[in-house]
């Protein structure tokens, strides 16, 4: 291709929106522009990345079986309605109107189409296990659209649906996609890690996420420098003391006036203690009203983990006014301590002893708390939020790492939390009708783009992973309307081509130094410079992006030795 | 890829909302199921299709220097508020408010996306031409959707859009494009004809369109069977008659009574005339008020003539009231003399002396009317539809032939509707600020497929052009458990997909009356059944879809030859 006639409308200046380095890395090289918030016109060289992408991803699903579909956009209401999931989705959901006054939404996920199609032609055992796949534009209208392409409203994205006889199978699967999802991962070039995950709100019983990691990563990754399990922080299991705090217990329970206080950190200057000898207690709320959650003072609790060990619904903190109301407390003075509450204790408060909480009246805490004397809980377990330097409770002797991650993909499986609410169901080999067990995979196509820009760039621009470089090589002649330079570029263009090498002629008329910021910025893997003075010397130069190095070659001879040089990039 | 695994849900009977062949095919061979009314899921056959003509389409566009983009399907309203089309465009426009309350629409077409880029992007002439494709996504709220893919609400369109400098060089683009689209449906090896068309109310100057000759098309091609001139119809041009109807022009003005006479029919009957004596006079409105147009009386009035006659933004009928209203004269009745209106008459009135027509009072008419002497017009053109059999007026002694067709693809030189609205200029050789010239060009990919089954079906099923069949060949044991039939089958795949074949094996347990009826609804084009009698003589048998036609070969030196058959299909 050549540069002149491609839209490549490179800019000095990123947009002023722009937080993250992809994103403005992005614009800048002409990648994308922006439409309305969170909704990105992809313009060529964008578009070239975002392919390679989805090819890989393609590949890697046929491998496992996987069947490509191409589900609507627009999906009707009912559906939803089925699944629960209409007034669940809240305002994310982009809801849309016909001109017949029916219900419809923009499709930000597609479980439900994909299990009604599945429920109407699948009727027998002998038709699972079915891995359909699609490649599709997405609608979630976020409150914040941000980061470019990497949180967008509209943004495409592969979603995979696996349907089964048995837990058994889906596990097969599961497996295979785990596998599939590494080598999607692996061939982009990136480095990212499989973490284990909730399953959160889309349901289902077990779940990876896979992590780019990246400094600019909205999410936390844990993992232990010595087995390498890896979880994201909600989900990452916190080893439980092996002894208590050192305290022995024999302090009595007394209340102390403390007025005012009512922080962690105010008690703890107040009545000079470190916090590690407070214990916090949260209030929550879910369906079924309000509970306590317990953690050491210096401690987050987590409530992901509180959700888990609760088995309920949904549980967000309960508000003051609420606290208020349905138990008159007085916040900032809660306490274990005779509350009127189903109490959850962390592992590490149920080994704590001498200790200080809240004593449920203003202006006053409880010292010499014991646990097991002074209070009685529902439940103890893992409830806090684990941190850098935690002991790995997975093995021995090794320790938590906490690196920033962006989540480019996110498996589950899902039970039969679809089939069972729309009645997908098969029959078994003795006959007998059975609901179908479900997976769901999702792989976000721009995202893992983004991703690689975030982990793969400097000062000057990106860097692209050659696997996803909108071109592998840039041909800058010095001065192409020098007959002689353009002959040559014009043989490395034919020849590099004819290689199967990607390969992009930068025939603009403009200044070189413009030619080499706009290849260093949009970071083609290889620069082949073709000047006359080279030429007189039958070389020409070739400079490798990723590490700035650059040497003279024979020519044309080098251009054998390209499509070798680009392997190991 | 084995039939067992893949999610083909064949069925015995059609939907009965199905109407046309395509429709009722393309779900009985588990290409596409319903999910709403006019909304499409595509299941993994029906996407090997598109994807197809997606990949020929794409090719055609690089060759002619196409980049390919990917524009949003949300569309803010301001854009088209800008273009004037937010209003214009009504209904079928699918319009969406988002959780900020910001007014959006679901993009039924891009120009006014693709301009606002290229307004943003493009300086200078030396940018120019620029032409961006995408395949997407669109929606188009149809009142009564129809026809599955063919006529559906969300639907895969490859859309281009070219940029010139000049008026000539948006021309050379047009060409281009002509070529390129002629390739694609050729490749896709359809019978089509490229046709005049009118370029409607999308605007602009000139614009083709693509038709897929077939019985249910719902257009008619007009088509010289001389010199090949091709039109829709209701461009096509009608040659003006060389002489007059035979009359002398002799007899004078008379007004005859024609009590309740009030149709053609009614009226040549009671007068006992025929048709061709006869001028009809239709009152039709515009934004300007009412307007007369005469056409003979066995003719039809072409509104998109009239309305390209005399210039105006909008042309319809006008109701009964309206007539009344406005002119106080009794419909049915009406004629051009002294009609207080401006007349227009189509060329064969001009030729025409001693005709009948309403003489603008009830019950009465007027014979022995002379054009000229008893009535004026305000311009004579050509304004009636053409009829099969009439002289083609582009050469001499060819006549008119008229076919079905079913539109696939149209193109259109815009001029500078949108690059004026959207105020889209660029920086001539001489400094000057000057207007964008644009072309845009669209195909149906899904419609594409939808037509190549009207054309290309029997009664078992259909009969896919090898190049759009979503496997070339099917492989057939009779009987899949026998080791040897097994064997045969498994090295005939093996060896296919190597000379890069696509192939399905049809590995299932069915009947092989089910295997065989299947092969034929779905239309591979080659069938191999292999099976042991046939193995014991070395041989197998291979069955060209198209023509019925079956011999055996031997096996396996049949399969080095199945490439270059494919090729001549």
């Amino acid at each position: 291709m050549r540069y002149s006639q491609l839209l490549i409308p490179t800019l000095k200046e990123a947009p002023s929106d722009a937080e993250v380095i992809s994103h403005k890395l992005m614009v800048r090289a002409g990648m994308i522009r922006q439409l309305a918030s969170g909704i990105y016109s992809i313009l060529p060289l964008g578009l070239r990345v975002l392919r390679k992408v989805e090819q890989i991803i393609r590949e890697e699903m046929n491998a496992i079986g996987g069947q490509e579909v191409f589900l609507p956009s627009i999906q009707p209401a009912e559906l939803w309605q089925e699944s629960g999931r209409w007034d669940f989705y809240g305002k994310e959901l982009l809801r849309i109107i016909d001109r017949h006054d029916r219900k419809f939404c923009y499709g930000p996920t597609h479980e439900e189409v994909i299990t009604d199609i599945v429920r109407r032609e699948v009727r027998s055992y002998r038709q699972l296990p079915l891995v359909l796949y699609q490649i599709q534009t997405k609608f979630r209208d976020e409150v914040r659209p941000r980061f470019g392409v990497m949180r967008g409203r509209e943004f495409t994205m592969k979603d995979a649906y696996s349907f089964h006889a048995s837990e058994q199978d889906v596990q097969k699967t599961y497996e295979d996609m785990k596998t599939a999802y590494n080598n999607v991962f692996k061939r982009c070039g990136l480095d990212f890690k499989m973490v284990e995950a909730d399953s959160g709100t889309i349901g289902g019983s077990f779940s990876h996420e896979f992590m780019v990691l990246a400094s600019s990563g909205e999410d936390a990754v844990v993992f232990c420098d010595a087995c390498g399990y890896a979880s994201n922080l909600e989900k990452a299991g916190a080893r439980p003391p092996a002894n208590g705090t050192g305290s022995d217990g024999s302090e009595p329970l007394a209340e102390v006036s403390t007025p005012g206080q009512k922080t962690i950190e105010a008690v703890t200057t107040f009545l000079k203690v470190p916090p590690q000898k407070l214990v916090k207690t949260l209030i929550l709320e879910n369906e079924k009203g309000l509970v306590a959650g317990l953690v050491r003072g210096d401690r987050q609790l987590n409530p992901v983990k509180l959700k888990n060990l609760i088995d309920c619904e949904w549980l967000h903190p309960a508000s003051e006014e609420s606290i208020k109301e349905q138990t008159g407390l007085p916040v900032g003075y809660v306490g274990p301590v005779n509350l009127p509450l189903p109490v959850f204790a962390d592992h590490e408060v149920a080994a704590m002893q001498d200790f200080v909480t809240g004593a449920n009246k203003t202006d006053a805490h409880f010292t010499g708390v014991q646990f097991g004397r002074d209070l009685q809980v529902e439940q103890v377990g893992d409830l806090r939020t684990v941190e850098e330097g935690d002991p790995c409770p997975h093995c021995d002797g090794g320790t938590y790492q906490i690196r920033r991650g962006i989540e480019v993909g996110h498996i589950f499986i899902l039970g039969t939390k679809y089939s069972t609410a729309m009645k997908a169901g098969f029959l078994d080999e003795n006959g007998k009708e059975k609901t179908l067990v479900m997976g769901c995979y999702g792989i976000g196509v721009g995202r893992t783009a983004a991703a690689a820009i975030e982990q793969n760039h400097d000062d000057k621009g990106i860097v692209w992973p050659a696997p996803l470089a909108p071109f592998q090589v840039v041909i800058l002649p010095t001065n192409y309307s020098d007959e002689k330079v353009k002959d040559a570029a014009d043989t490395a263009y034919r020849r590099l081509t004819e290689l199967g090498v990607e390969v992009l002629l930068d025939d603009r008329s403009d200044r070189l130094g413009v030619k080499f910021k706009d290849a260093e910025l949009i970071g083609f893997p290889l620069q082949l410079v073709i000047g006359p003075k080279n030429l007189e010397q039958g070389e020409i130069e070739v400079k490798t992006r990723r590490t700035g190095e650059s040497a003279n070659h024979p020519f044309p001879a080098i251009l054998e030795k390209i499509p070798a040089q680009l392997s190991e990039l």
